[in-house]
């Protein structure tokens, strides 16, 4: 990377405040940055640190008055820093193409224009690949899959016979798509399983955690819907239905037939039991437990969950508890003390 | 599948309300049943849906007086209908017998009759494989380890060294067995590792869902019962004794030498501290945190996890409370207004 | 294991009171010890079990009255014990040295000295592997990974691009090294992904758990100290720093950029926020829900996290909390019949 401020704008379509022409040859944080480096400010609260960063350009949403770096003004900094790293930033080493030799392909397979197939990976009989796709050594798609264009498998994966993953798709080592939904038929205290014969259906431009387990259904689909985006260690049950562009942060766990409209966020560690549905834009505070239905762009918190501000004044209340109890104590005494008061005026 | 209500009704021994000669073709939940499809009643009060659902035939407990579908009449429809599935059902390609030519299988180790062991799958020295299990591709098997009779081991499964599972012991992607339990001395603010030189024991009929751990004990074993089913993401610390016929749901935490007796159940995200005994039956509602030893048949929940009851009372006192302290802050007011008056009286 | 008690007293610099010939041949638990085995006694207050136990020594803090047991003293027996078990304890088969056959290693990498890899293992292009590293049979590293010395990677572990692993660290199976961190940044409802160009550094001495998962910094590092160890399922955002010897127990997870003292405990699925930063020697215990920076040697519990006692101060009091609404009501009603009673009082 050796370029001048002047082109990245260009890049961006950005306007320049400061000198165009400074070279910038590496990417950080206004934290972390050294003299060469192109950096942004996504919050304005931060705007102090341009005084203090060592950066030689920033991308910035508003021009500041200080003058100490070469700016350049986009609408989304965070954004087009993104599109900087991807375009200028350090390149991972180019998968190989092709099927490296020790890959075991079924039968009746077919494999895309431009596929990169690593070190032992394994391709089920049926399945499809589409073009571009990268799997990585050591991924495993099970029999009768089909994915779509451009997705990118890491190692360790486990996609389940039967799946259908969308284009673009990434999903990170470790991740099972089609494990075995959780259901049994209990006869006498003996639990028989139940045979899930469904699959899990990945719309495109998903990204899946590592670590993750996505259930297959026990019959009709697991539905993970487009744009969505699941972090880590993340347990999704037979029967979800995730909507589109959902954020769904690591180690969140959804039981079985719950269904989420689109645009949800679900911050880390929340637990939804089965069967509800979470509507659209709700947003799911961190480690909530949320036991019934919410409705579209509710804000809720807390176990059980429920409306953010309730959640909020029950926690207020619950930490004047302990005092609560005192002056509830100390109003007992002043009352027994009138009451005698009284009682003893009254007998007089 | 292409097989007449009355086959079905003979397969189970039901008896058939209706016409017995309606072919099915499919199987499907009530609500996404299409003509041709068998479905099944679990909860009787979801029987209006008789009147909707498209499906040709429908498995209850007890015949409806609804006819527009033939009905078979079994003692519990879930678990029938599970037979049915597996019976009729969609059918996996089969595995391919015997050994992939990329297997590893190590030194002094025995195969039962009929076994499966596909793509690099590696078999460690001196193991046991019994007859009719199925090792799927880039299952690890370690040394010394003991399979009882159809297991099945899903892709990306670690078993580690010397452990040993019963029959029909069916174990997830991603989940590993055996792992080292978290044990250090420490000294000086150093931790140092324990070595765990146990085992873990997995009775018959088991199931481990995907990505689950579950540590080696420090020594002798980690138990998990006979018919115990596991679900995704859980973690069984060294040393934990799991009883018979429990019921595990994913992301559950159990920590170092905990017991279990029998036919316990573990909702979602549950959390067992260390060293407790958790008595048969007992049932720990979702999100529990477990802090003590909880009696047999007991229903605890919350977080120390009491009894529900206890539970619910708290949590119904906690959402009142904000208007408690309003309360409280009113009788203050009225009882101050009274003593003045009270003051003023005396002192009159 | 064939050895006398005055032996194992020698290897540990300890003073034998009792029998020194005492002949001990297996390890185990005070509990489950058989005649022949040598045992510990960790907690000085299960020393009645040296009344019942079958061992045949035991290592001890303080020399016990009882003189059933041939006893070693030594300052930790719980250490102790983990170096009598090491040296002389069920040993593992020794992993096979060399490269195995089917072992794929990439180009311009270099293996140590007495370096053992497994089957199917691959090391991607560019890796340092250093000397007596055992990476066992499907354990992935990928292209320009460092391993220091004597590194122990199990099954299915995958290191990503560019990770670095100091001195003797444990990689648990299935764990996850340098997946890409959870970062978007969102344009009219569409998340776009940041490119997450930095990497995971890994000091000497780590543990870390099956299936855990520790993402690679958004750019520099996500960093884990020397000495600290991670247990199972624990969930590592990106750019989070962890101290030195710190101890993070199973399923806890930590978001983006929090960063960590040294000799930090975290019990059990604790969550903690991003941004954060936690104070040398604090600890928090299981289960807590932390959003706040948490100061040097504090102890914080509950959600939200707050000083231990305060923590139970509240919980004593909301376990009191149905009786103070009974309580309350109670003191309303007599209120109410006083102010009726002096109003009654005052009009007369």
């Amino acid at each position: 990377m050796q370029v001048t401020v002047a082109q990245v704008a260009e890049f961006l379509g950005g306007k320049v405040v400061g000198d165009p022409q400074v070279k910038v040859s590496g990417i950080s944080s206004l934290a972390e940055a050294k003299p060469g480096d192109i950096s942004f400010l996504a919050n304005p609260r931060y705007e102090p640190m341009l005084e203090e960063t060592a950066a030689s350009a920033v991308l910035v949403a508003k021009a500041s008055s200080i003058d100490r770096v070469s700016q350049i003004v986009v609408p989304n900094p965070d954004y087009a820093f993104a599109q900087v790293v991807e375009r200028y930033g350090p390149q991972p080493r180019p998968v190989k193409p092709g099927v490296h030799p020790t890959a075991v392909i079924g039968e009746d397979v077919q494999l895309g224009e431009g596929v990169s197939i690593g070190a032992y990976a394994v391709v089920g009989d049926g399945s499809v690949i589409g073009d571009g796709c990268r799997l990585y050594p050591h991924s495993v798609v099970g029999d009768d899959c089909q994915l779509g264009p451009d997705c990118c498998i890491y190692p360790h994966v486990t996609v389940r016979e039967g799946c259908i993953l969308g284009a673009r798709v990434f999903v990170h080592s470790g991740a099972v798509i089609g494990s075995d939904g959780f259901g049994y038929a209990s006869v006498e205290g003996v639990h028989h399983k139940i045979p899930q014969v469904g699959i899990v259906v990945v719309g495109d431009d998903v990204e899946i955690g590592a670590n993750t387990a996505i259930d297959r259904a026990r019959f009709g689909k697991t539905i993970i819907g487009s744009g969505t985006k699941i972090d880590n260690l993340v347990q999704v049950a037979h029967n979800v239905e995730i909507g589109q562009h959902c954020i769904i942060v690591a180690q969140v766990g959804i039981a079985g037939s719950t269904t989420l409209g689109h645009h949800v966020t679900m911050a880390g560690q929340v637990g939804v039991v089965g069967h509800l549905h979470i509507g659209d834009q709700a947003v799911i505070a961190a480690r909530a437990g949320v036991s019934k239905n919410v409705p579209a762009k509710a804000v809720v918190a807390g176990t059980p969950a429920k409306d953010v501000k309730m959640h909020h004044a029950q926690e207020v209340a619950a930490r004047r508890l302990p005092r609560l109890h005192q002056t509830v104590k100390a109003l007992e005494q002043r009352l027994a003390e009138l009451e005698q008061r009284l009682g003893e005026g009254s007998g007089s």
